[in-house]
């Protein structure tokens, strides 16, 4: 178990009957001038607008919508004018982890007097974690990327093709979770938010770090639950069950708990990333193509006994052969992932050539230091072309 | 799923090497006035005491010493005075949950005006809740009570007989857990609080809420840990890992998120603390006793499944049959509490008469709502009573 600190103020506020009683407040102890964000008319259709605006009448509430997903450097642009043009207090965040990430950004950035992009890439000499952040309070309306309890974004530049992590100094102050804000959630988005939240758990407990029980039991008790809600929620929408273990179950995944005393460091998502950012795919389905390939790739006499173990607390499944547990834990994942309607080879997202797999696989090894103990098994350049490759066809698997 | 807020400021620092480094300011950061609070002399034999002093030279520190386990209104009494009459800044604690729990209420006592037995009874009109309280600091010597991570403490009042819990504010602002300093806990002590965080854990897992099984997952993966690395600290008692597994369950067991979204009522604790109250013994021991008791005699067909998937999930035990599933998990959990060298029977802690089971059943009851849904499932004075007679063989169990 490795040495580590800890700390997550944020104010979770889950459930049904938090939003109508206690956000003017949560809002409202940070100031007058607020700066409202949002993607696009869903939370218009579903009344929720509606019902924010009631909410903070006696306010001064100001708009930023657009915000896409995997949300651009653009919206952070006109995030940063809105809030120092109007003075902002506090933001308030009404969407997914998009719009989330973008509103944590442009709350550093109201601080920052250069371009958003070099604020993102912490370039020009200051970093975003040392400078100053405005309150963030949150209403979320899908599960999936833990931005709700964590300092981190992840924010796109499309002219670059680049998509880059970025830390704050600050988690969300309040965030309001109500899981009947997802029973309108596509199948798509249910399905890839419920994939990302298990690959966050996963990119956890795939670790270097060794003899860390508390946080490897913590980890398989959220793969459990996943794995058997996320089904239940795309066949029954309105599940309340099924929203709301999704929903704390994202939102646990990447608050900080499930990497103490870890050696973290992780693989997938910086290979995830470069396919997001060449072809702008949903993460969280990117992830669960990769995912199985990846697994298999780095099964070794070393690893084994790890999937092992992920194969008995998390599939239940038996025997005493470490490989064979494994590799029936690896083919188990990736039967569950297409049992969420998961297009399972990148054809299927509409990448159909290989021919940017070597740069994209340069990229990811340079991002995430995958040859240099950055991730779980170290990686070559060759190793990642190799897993885009495995990843056109379903061979190996089915 | 029930409704829940959640919040914890607490910032921990975990591992070997925090205390040199960043005690220091971690206690100025408050203030110059240090009030250092501790039990008996076994941190000036470790040498504990003089890190702490060297760390804090330039600050001004008083102290008060003697804080007894099941920690007594008189340490409060004084503590009170000193953080009055020299104004103090700033309170740290080092031990383990008795000194920490005694500190957090002497943290509210500076702040009122009355004796300090009213603070704990919240009598005298002011809850103890909403009164100011100074920021703790802790160094850890003991895991089990999770105090270093929540706003209760524990405070026995001997002249009438009573112990009851009460919750400030604040959760201590900064807790150092160096598992190296729980490396000279006896054996008894390690056992003791062992059983205390699994204790903590099954109060919240036997549960009334449905469905809730991100927060199910989790605490079995922590019971899991606690099973594995308990009986390895008492066999090794310097083994890093078991020490650091046994210190971080115990915080991550009681620091609020092993109950999100349960409908949380606890049974055996209320009824360990009239043990505690009556004959001052070990609290985890109580537990210990008590708990495989309490299990057998609340198996029911409404509690079988849930018992079943305790004995699944973390006993691995398998069988399709619920009720013997339930039945062995509730042996399992006996046989591995007798593997910890605890004795299993109330004449063990020298406890060899049933005169006051009554009178203590019926305070159990009440003051644990027992009978009122205020546990699992709900106990009479009878119950309760036939529990401490239980208790008094191994009849049923060996």
């Amino acid at each position: 178990m490795e040495d580590f600190s800890f700390q997550n103020k944020t104010a979770i506020r889950f459930g049904k009957h938090h939003i109508d009683e206690e956000l003017h407040d949560a809002v409202a102890q940070f100031g007058q001038k607020v700066l409202l964000t949002y993607g696009g008319g869903s939370i218009k259709k579903s009344g929720l607008y509606d019902r924010v605006q009631e909410a903070l009448a006696d306010l001064q509430v100001f708009e930023l919508s657009g915000i896409a997903p995997n949300p651009k450097i653009d919206s952070i642009r006109d995030g940063q004018k809105l809030a120092k043009d109007h003075d902002i207090d506090v933001i308030l965040s009404v969407g997914g982890g998009s719009v989330l990430d973008a509103s944590k950004v442009i709350a550093s950035a109201k601080f920052y007097d250069g371009d958003a992009w070099d604020l993102v890439a912490d370039r020009g000499g200051q970093s975003r974690s040392n400078i100053d952040q405005l309150p963030v309070v949150d209403i979320l309306t899908l599960s999936a990327t833990g931005s709700e309890m964590n300092a981190g974004s992840v924010i796109s530049n499309p002219d670059l093709n680049v998509k880059l992590g970025t830390y704050g100094p600050n988690t969300p102050a309040v965030s309001f979770l109500d899981p009947q804000l997802t029973y309108s959630v596509s199948k798509w988005q249910t399905a890839a938010g419920s994939f990302d939240v298990f690959s966050h758990l996963a990119e956890q407990y795939f670790d270097r770090a060794k003899a860390n029980d508390v946080t490897s039991g913590i980890i398989e008790g959220m793969m459990r639950s996943v794995i058997k809600w996320g089904p239940i929620a795309l066949a029954e929408p309105d599940n309340y069950d099924a929203r709301a273990n999704l929903m704390w179950g994202a939102t646990m995944a990447l608050n900080g708990i499930a990497r103490s005393g870890n050696k973290n460091g992780w693989t997938v998502h910086p290979i995830e990333h470069e396919l997001s950012a060449y072809y702008d795919i949903t993460h969280g389905v990117g992830l669960a193509i990769l995912t199985p390939r990846w697994m298999k790739r780095v099964l070794s006499d070393e690893t084994q006994a790890r999937f092992a173990r992920y194969g008995r607390e998390v599939w239940h499944l038996t025997g005493d052969n470490d490989l064979d547990v494994a590799q029936r834990a690896i083919q188990a994942t990736y039967d569950w992932i297409k049992s969420l309607d998961i297009p399972m080879i990148l054809p299927g997202v509409d990448i159909n050539s290989e021919e940017k797999f070597v740069e994209m696989a340069q990229e990811a090894v340079r991002i995430g230091r995958l040859n240099q103990n950055g991730g779980y098994v170290n990686l070559t350049v060759d190793d990642v072309t190799a897993l885009y490759h495995d990843s056109m066809t379903t061979i190996g698997f089915e």
